[in-house]
């Protein structure tokens, strides 16, 4: 059992999305890439959050997602998972849910806006909405071209995964980044509220708009630019 | 006692309603058919989920409603449920409900219009909405015709009751349906939530139109088709 | 101490207020009436139900509001429950809240339309708002005049108190009646779920109109009319 | 250590905001001024409110925020704070959130209407909204900025921070104020609430006005005023 220390993290980021209101049944799945030995953990199929043990967690290779330990079918979404690893060398891990916010902007198939500085603290811009899937790419390699279709999203508007690490698959749902499945579980929840406190504001204001991008600029660096000065050292 | 197992299993799938917020109150009740033996057992009528007990459950005979044991009356929607299980023959456990998001489409007189994946995964198609009672269905009968317009509604529309395994009585509230009790409660809260963030949606972008054919056709079918892959086996 | 079992009585009710998440800090009274012996007892004014006891409860004449067992000063709302115990003999029961959805639609000085049989079950009709208070029954005896408007509000509109056992003061919040505190304290969470129901029912269909007579009947009727047949004998 | 009592009243004012669903994560801090000897308690940095002690709050020199006691760096909002105590000599404690509800109306940019008698209860008249900082502002001394632009907004406008103990940084989001540090965590929890309970009164009438100034007025004073008559003593 190589992996010991690899699934008992994936375990515990999986267990924090029903702790944070992310998740209900088996609607979510977490992820991370151990990229110095090309293996990626992930949460089994269609099993409950009340049953899952580390020892489940399922450790496939990075390139070819062939199963290397593991008993259970991994996450039915593992072919986005591995795809976005394959492509964006810098994200660590990944989370996919249903939260209840975030599908409903996904659904309404629109870019959450950046309306303040609780967005700006986590996602340098506003968090984009993938074009719709064509029903070839729904027919053959439905997961894998979900996978596509987010990195012609993000290329095609040159965005940094890392620099917005999440984005909402149309008529889907969100799926968020980070550097390692820990973090990208943080950015779900944050995901989640800014995409609440963006509904919100627009009932309060419809007119509402974009935040300035002095401010976006001044939040997002205060917490991750080269002179960040939040939290300790 | 020969239902002792029957009662034990209905009174946890009533108990679960509460544990998943989709009852304040008496606001609900869940039964399950034993096609076998042609008995049903059920809730009884306005008792305290806090004072419940698996004895209460009552068993009646499923083509006469008569009480073959229990001491209690069986809940008041009693004759909704029995005609249900006599129409459909798939059907194994039912549930009714007042939770809060699906009573507010129920009283808006609107089916429940599939937007996304989560309403795919669970229900094939828009969540109908009955018509409304007359008042002489109201009169006499009162839920025996609620049964009845439920029947209509699947008939008239072609609808499998175990493809979308719920509906909306208008003005009233939700009946879902399950192979078993369980189930049946799991359909009730995906419901609710699917309502929930249909509302939601809605918000965001008010022209949005019902998900597409082919992903409605394939997130249905990857968890409930022949081919099915999603889970373990 | 001749009131000791009214005090534990009105105690339990109170502390059911934030159990069912109906206040946060001070926002919210009980009171139950003894009419065999004349006397009122509510909860103390100002303090935190983390600290409430079953001795605080202050026990008030009737007729007067003279204080008669208790240290502390009564609920600064005290004199709007003695006007209304007064005028109303059916009334055992009083509670005011400032709970989130009834408050909301207290503020928009709207009645709350009956919408559905969740609201029937209960409510025998829509639950009315008040007038406005002028600014003379504001600064003279305001809490007394509120209970006067209240009064006015049910016998200008010729409504029975025990069949729509619940009023929205305009600008201010909800007051609802029970045969005893704990069932007014019911009736309370029932008007917050039937105000949240319906603030839903209109985002999803902004036409939708009352729910018809004959289903406001039935509902209502088979809880509370003569020939009652829902719960246990 | 001569802070320990401020030390442990600021650390369990935070723990509150978790408590009162105002904050997940960081995203939130509260501090204390000790007038007479000239210093300001403060949450550091950063610092996840499960791993939150009494000894990591920094006590800080009022005038000139020199650190004098404590490990970790204060707070990254501290100079906000400062400056808001060196201009107010009435305010004793600041709560700074991102609660959903305070926050979408900050984002909207939007004063907050006085609807009703729970905001009146805390806050005479309409909580403001600041105008938005300049590109300039937010460059340099940004969070002393948004200090000044909040003063600049109670004193244009001649409000009381203690009558009105709460603004709304447009874009951002609250600030509130009280006598001490936990005083103004209720202060948040009001905001937030009130936040929430008008966004829902639009909803149900958005043609409502503001609640008429004579019972502002009333319920104000008969908490605050020199003849309050609300709670004991």
């Amino acid at each position: 059992m190589k992996y010991t220390d690899l699934k008992q993290r994936v375990y515990e980021a999986n267990m924090r999305l029903p702790e944070l209101d992310l998740v209900i049944f088996t609607w979510g799945n977490v992820s991370e890439v151990d990229r110095e030995n090309k293996v990626v953990a992930i949460k089994p199929s269609g099993v409950s959050y009340d049953n899952l043990k580390a020892e489940d967690i399922v450790i496939l290779e990075l390139e070819t997602g062939e199963v290397i330990e593991g008993d259970m079918n991994p996450s039915s979404d593992t072919d986005t998972h591995l795809i976005l690893y394959q492509r964006f060398p810098n994200i660590g891990g990944i989370v996919h849910t249903h939260s209840t916010w975030a599908v409903s902007w996904a659904q309404a198939c629109c870019d959450l806006t950046a309306y303040g500085t609780t967005h700006a603290d986590t996602f340098y811009g506003d968090v984009p909405a993938t074009r719709k899937l064509t029903d070839e790419e729904i027919l053959s390699e439905y997961e894998k071209n979900t996978g596509k279709v987010i990195i012609e999203t993000f290329e095609e508007r040159n965005i940094d995964p890392m620099a917005v690490p999440g984005v909402l698959v149309s008529g889907h749902g969100p799926f968020t980044f980070g550097e390692d499945a820990s973090k990208a579980v943080d950015n779900s929840k944050v995901l989640d509220e800014c995409c609440r406190m963006a509904t919100l504001t627009r009932i309060v204001n419809p007119d509402i708009q974009r935040i300035e991008q002095g401010l976006l600029d001044k939040h997002y660096m205060r917490k991750h630019g080269p002179n960040a000065y939040y939290g300790q050292k």
